[in-house]
């Protein structure tokens, strides 16, 4: 078994509760057991998505009064303009926007893209879901 | 907004590296930033099995060629007029379509229309992406 | 003043009927009167939409139930991809659609693709509004 | 679907040359289906006027990098909330946005509304396309 190192992470107080709240649900004795186990999940998850040519949508959930968060989220997007066909924008209620930006092409700038979105400051959740153009799928 | 708590976990050296090349690979500026991510999804899955108001977005591709599918597609989906917003249609090529719905309400109908969407013959593709209405997390 | 010319049209009866309480309505002497004025409108609203790149949505209103009209409507925007950015599709009732193209290039080819859409039997309600792609306009 | 009805029409030969142009234009394939057309615009601008639900779409076209313009557009679409289903946004180029908002409900509302964010400064371009929800045209 591999040795064990220690680190430290920093969370808003608020979501720490929660999660702390869904820990003692799931009966992990610590948190750190509760991190090993997400993180097997994610590498899990982390197939490979085969072709050149993928097609799918990424969505975003976010509360659009945060500071330059539209400045930002639009223009990360106008750069990306080459794998965006175009985004779906509803709003939720008075803060919350949901946006589905259906995109297309080369799989690892889609995958970039994605990221650089999630990582914006007010951006609550934001998952990638892909696809193959379809073409090799009967 | 809330206040910022540090804390220390604890991981086997080979499941952090993995973890470190996998929050390279997403573009995360760091650990927290990854850690705030999963644990949020977590929440979120728990808004989907107990909740009664969730959003997210269901993907298709399919073939609009196939004999009837057209009207399936539409049929079902104006039968769960009550938790689709809107749907966004991309004609991918010749034969195939990617359609994004942009659903909203409650989370068993919602995989239920999934379901039934998916099973139609001609769909090749189809995945839910579980999102929130942003109310419950920060 | 130019010599009259007389010739026969065919009407849905609900349509004539809807059409002879608006005449009233609006004082016309008779229906060549109004059907005068109708055209003049028209011929005024054409104007002429410069440039070779013209950007716009196409909005319909049909009952996806009439036979065929969905295979019709899918396959006339395969054929015309190449001017379609993506639709977006409204259940507005069990019965009523509303779908909403964003079109992007060839004026006179949008303006076919327009023509072909709203002559599809089943169709209720066609336009089509257009502008320059924001280049040439300050 | 309601019976045929044939009737005789008289109009100045002039006018009706311009007519017979503009239907070959617009690709009708005869006159009644151009007349039947414009009454039925007719009808939905009385909608309009004097409805309660009515359905369309405005398109906008704008430099997302105008200062302050996404947060007032997008400020003002939460606040007409009730009005708006959806948004689709396609990024033209590295300036240029296309916004077609769906919106359904109160004309007069719908109508405010265009005038809002027709009038912020940097939307280049802004139409209404009157609609109907389809349930008062055959």
């Amino acid at each position: 078994m591999s040795e064990l190192v220690r680190f430290g992470v920093s969370l808003e107080k608020s979501l720490l509760d929660a999660f702390d709240s869904f820990i003692r649900e799931r009966n992990y004795t610590n948190r750190s057991e509760a991190f090993r186990d997400m993180i097997r999940q994610e590498l899990i998850k982390r197939e490979w998505v085969g072709g050149d040519d993928v097609a799918g949508a990424i969505t975003l959930i976010y509360d659009h009064h945060r500071k330059d968060l539209l400045n930002k989220i639009t223009g990360i997007q106008h750069d990306y303009q080459k794998v965006i066909i175009s985004t779906q924008h509803i709003h939720l209620d008075h803060h919350n926007c949901l946006e589905i930006i259906a995109v297309r092409g080369n799989p690892s700038e889609v995958q970039r893209l994605t990221g650089m979105l999630k990582s914006i400051k007010g951006v609550k959740h934001g998952t990638l879901s892909m696809s193959s153009t379809g073409k090799e799928i009967e």
